[in-house]
């Protein structure tokens, strides 16, 4: 028997023939992405159940030196979570370790298996009468071990911080199938290395989360929605400075819209409601949360809002009044990605910039571009309150997309210089994966280059962790 | 000329003559610790005042073998900044430098040299109309490095986090000396392994940090204390679970103070206020700040201060109506260890625990401590919104001094035991150092032990960082 299959028979001992997939439409949705830009290849698809059958998987990859690729709901958006083409890693689904294993509501904490569904926690958070805040477009299908491993954003960020800040202890596999169990539910805890924020964001090339605690907060009583629309990026920051003063934490939502990426949702959406009767620079969407109740939310938001248009902040306002307009506002920001993607190719950015420097950013990135690819379109939107842009970019009209998307290395080359220049990040929220490796080969210090290469030699000697990914 | 000599001669001509300590008396205030209780000994004490210099010295200490013991402020309490007994490693002071290298009120970050004095910090943040919230007893004295070294707390971590949740990112002198530019300003950066996390909390074992850029918060437009009186810890508990509803994150300080605790005040200082006339159970200093106006913050502590009379889980309670009675009742809290002091030694024990088992835990170690000594004096106070307890043990009275400290390790066993069995930390803000090393090889498991050696090995093959401390 070669090495490969006496590796699948120890696996089917310890997970049962039905959990171990080897058959290609068995394996087929495992091996694609979430955009469907890579297919990769896969020896198996493992789908234990139990931190015991992961451990055990473990052991027997290290055992046979088999590449694993952890996978969570696969709705990353850097092929991290997805195989290369060789075929001799296997997948390791985490999607049937799925229980809720505690809520304590006077901890505000929740004690969760890898593989729970993001919307699955928010529920069991509200039954306890609490706030799981995490909250981002594919929270239907992606899991709390995926977003711990890619340290997912999303749009409530700007208030609870990223899923790194919402982590109080985690429970991980080794690569040499070892359990460290640091599920602790402490605020406060000071005994040596903080191994927790390692494996976060580590994207699974370290080891495999299994189970992890998460913070809890008390549900806001009132949440209220606004657009307010103003002549420049300039103007967005200043108003984001004067909400943040005015309101403190109960600012939870500030997210950045061009004016063309509302008429994008426009066309493409005609159903969607339109806020202003005539077109305005830029828009943001804000979102003030009140713990006493609505008419306090409102009368903070009404006092902001007089205070930006008294300060010629902005130009325009609308404040929704009832959850069916708030919604409706939420759905034009929503809308973006796919009103993008309805329209044809795009290539997007995810970038994070200092709050102080994101509108001579715009104005020097967009300048760039329209230098190098006359009339190409730029779709910046994003949460602005973070410093995270999507700077997105269609090509002009008249270009085909073979021939744009052929020109997508010399236009990331223009984003992700300007963007290294002015302090700024290649990868917000999304990761590095195998997509961005080159990037940040590119881009980071030698010296980082070496401190996370001793970091996996030291955790993952073998390299059997997601290998290709990251570094 | 010996390996030490042409090491000392190295560092004379990168520092000069003045800056390299090596005379008894100019050395002595670098190796004896803030609690007076060990005095160390080094070959030298190294006074840098660049980044540059600093690596230099690091290579020297690379080069030789030299044991670098990195100090800030010296105000740790667990014998983490002061050298063993030896004599064969430098302190290397990185008090000097101390400037303030930026401010950027929109990006609301401030970009510090590790030698900056907390107080210095916050008085710079101030100047520029922001909050830098990191708040503690020591911050005329210790340096943010010492504080980032050590993960430091205080009172405002209910809040805004521990000085990890405050550091955006890290400027870092290896043990090879290279320095590591990771100076980020951003609030989301997904690109690779979370080195900064690594080094924050490592004590000094894993690399020299020279400079941090730190978060700024808008400054609130009041706060408001007040001092509650209840029954039990239990009902301290259910009393923060309400606040937190009522007020989310306008309730920025909890403070539990026992009635013993305000009795050894009030006997040590007689001149402080006594706020109830009759004596309580347990006592609760709870701060509100606003981003609105006074009369919100005091609307909403009335309000909450209502539903808990209503509720019956307080007994009585006073609100400071000016800056001078909140000041009042902040040195209630802030004279506790400084009455200890007066009265004798204590054994302080600094742990932290998920806030659903608080209670328990206190009835549990209470009746322990008794059983095992009789008589003696439970002084528990400390950040209950944390799960943070100071849990300190004073001698029965009759009991000399010198009998109580030689029970030590036994009461120490007591506590961290239940600390332990209750999924607690046996050291929740103050960290590991060498005092507490011992206690952590026994509470932490090997394998946790084994990834924090590989982390070491890995990043300081030498052994030449900080030896002796946590591991």
């Amino acid at each position: 028997m070669s090495d490969q299959t006496t590796f699948l028979n120890a696996c089917r001992e310890l997970l049962g023939e039905t959990y171990v997939l080897t058959a290609a439409p068995d394996m087929a949705p495992f091996l694609t992405d979430w955009r469907d830009r890579f297919t990769g290849s896969a020896l198996a698809v493992l789908r234990p159940a139990s931190v015991e059958q992961v451990a055990g998987v473990l052991r027997a990859c290290s055992q046979w030196a088999i590449p694993v690729v952890p996978q969570g709901g696969n709705t990353g958006l850097v092929l991290g979570s997805i195989p290369d083409a060789s075929g001799t890693a296997v997948v390791l689904s985490l999607a049937r370790l799925n229980s809720i294993r505690q809520v304590d509501a006077v901890n505000r904490t929740i004690t969760v298996d890898a593989g729970c569904i993001l919307q699955t926690i928010q529920e069991a958070a509200a039954a306890a009468g609490c706030l799981f805040p995490l909250s981002l477009a594919a929270e239907g299908s992606c899991t709390i071990g995926g977003n711990l491993a890619t340290n997912a954003g999303g749009t409530a960020v700007l208030r609870y911080g990223n899923t790194r800040e919402l982590c109080l202890g985690l429970e991980v596999v080794t690569p040499q199938g070892e359990v460290w169990s640091g599920l602790r539910g402490l605020r406060k805890d000071n005994t040596g290395y903080d191994l927790r924020d390692l494996y976060i964001g580590a994207e699974g090339t370290l080891g495999v989360i299994t189970g992890a605690v998460m913070k809890l907060y008390p549900q806001p009583k009132a949440s209220i929605t606004a657009l307010a629309a103003m002549a420049s990026p300039a103007h967005a920051l200043r108003l984001l400075g004067l909400m943040q003063d005015h309101c403190g934490a109960s600012l939870t939502a500030f997210e950045l819209m061009s004016t063309y990426c509302l008429r994008l949702v426009a066309e493409q959406f005609p159903q969607l409601p339109r806020p202003f009767a005539q077109a305005h620079g830029q828009y943001v969407l804000l979102e003030l949360s009140s713990s006493q109740s609505e008419a306090h939310a409102i009368e903070l938001l009404e006092a902001s809002i007089g205070a930006a248009l008294e300060q010629a902040l902005i130009q325009d306002a609308v404040v929704a009044s009832s959850v069916a307009q708030s919604e409706g506002l939420w759905q034009l920001r929503e809308h973006i990605p796919l009103a993008q993607a309805q329209a044809g190719k795009n290539i997007k950015h995810d970038i994070s910039l200092p709050i102080s420097v994101i509108a001579d950013f715009i104005a020097l990135t967009d300048v760039a571009l329209e230098a190098a690819f006359p009339g190409c379109q730029l779709v910046c939107f994003g949460h602005l309150g973070d410093g995270n842009l999507h700077y997105n970019v269609a090509p002009p009209l008249g270009m085909t997309d073979t021939i744009f998307l052929a020109n997508q290395d010399a236009i990331n080359r223009i984003v992700h210089d300007q963007v290294h220049a002015s302090g700024g990040s290649i990868s917000a929220e999304h990761g590095i994966g195998a997509l961005k490796k080159a990037d940040l080969a590119r881009y980071k210090s030698p010296l980082e280059l070496q401190l996370m290469r001793a970091v996996k030699q030291a955790l993952d000697p073998q390299n059997i962790m997601n290998p290709g990914k990251i570094l």
